[in-house]
């Protein structure tokens, strides 16, 4: 039970962003802008940012739902699922290897980042605005991860529903849609 | 020195929210939202929030800055001293008591929060909207420290920049001003 009466068919911070629309508006503009605006990173890399965030805090929900974005921006499961593993050997880029790296010490507390971090992330051919980027998507994803949990809402754990909610990610981006989690009343497992 | 290049005369956040004004205007809006907006809490009570959350982070700039805007709220300098040493013996309302103590939980992983620590805000008379937005704003400074410190950016040392800092905290919120910045141009700690 979460700690605020949230909508029954919306888990996870989908229920949050209709409790308070008026907040939810920028929090969906910042994502969309960062997930989905022009960058030199993909989609994917991105969302495997939001992965590995997600996984080390230890919410369900935000690394599952991102894991399943990532999974179809990338045509395959296997790297957000290596990434979350280890990222040293996971099948990215050495430069995403860095960024994944700087996004795990912010995770934890910015002052973790260190200045050999940063270099190596340039070294591999990171610049000053994808590395402030990682910094910021990971900020960010601490943010989510901590408004999910902090007020227990539910995860579902059909893997279904993640997939459903990756393609929506995926076709949509973040902006809110009318009534676009309408077609959830009928998921079973929130129903 | 700072991870990416930052405007010289702009130390913490004020720097980053000049790199990037695209992703910089949801993060402003949405603490003007949270801070400023309508609410049952005040806006001193909602800046020891801010303040106690920076402090848990060990971030420099943010608990001076929303120290400071605290202070000028609340008109003393006692109440965020005290809520950063101890909160449970603090000068605050035992509801405040509770929303700080749900906002230092939120701060170390959103799974801290427990069913007691709730249970106990609402008998002390915290509303369902006071808790979300606790956990929210908690949550929004974890973003904000992160940013701050995870870029290495410059924090002044000099009391009196946390007080004009403040002030303008008080006075025109969170929004951007056109050169609202300017006048710390001359400011000699970071000229």
């Amino acid at each position: 039970m979460s700690y605020i009466p949230l909508e029954e068919h919306l888990p996870g911070v989908t229920g949050l962003l209709e409790y308070d629309q008026e907040a939810a508006a920028p929090i969906r503009e910042l994502t969309q802008i960062l997930l989905r605006g022009e960058s030199t990173l993909s989609e994917g890399e991105r969302e495997l940012i939001a992965t590995v965030v997600s996984n080390g805090n230890q919410c369900r929900f935000c690394t599952a739902a991102h894991s399943a974005a990532a999974d179809i921006f990338l045509g395959n499961n296997e790297t957000s699922k290596k990434v979350k593993e280890n990222i040293v050997t996971a099948p990215v880029s050495d430069k995403m290897k860095s960024l994944l790296t700087i996004a795990l010490m912010v995770r934890e507390n910015g002052k973790c980042v260190t200045q050999d971090v940063i270099d190596t992330a340039r070294l591999r051919g990171a610049t000053d605005i994808e590395i402030h980027d990682t910094v910021l998507i990971a900020a960010l994803f601490c943010l989510y991860n901590r408004y999910v949990d902090g007020l227990a809402t539910f995860t579902p754990t059909d893997p279904e529903f993640y997939t459903g909610l990756g393609e929506r990610l995926k076709n949509h981006g973040y902006n809110r849609l009318q009534q676009g989690y309408d077609h959830l009343k009928n998921h079973k497992p929130f129903s």
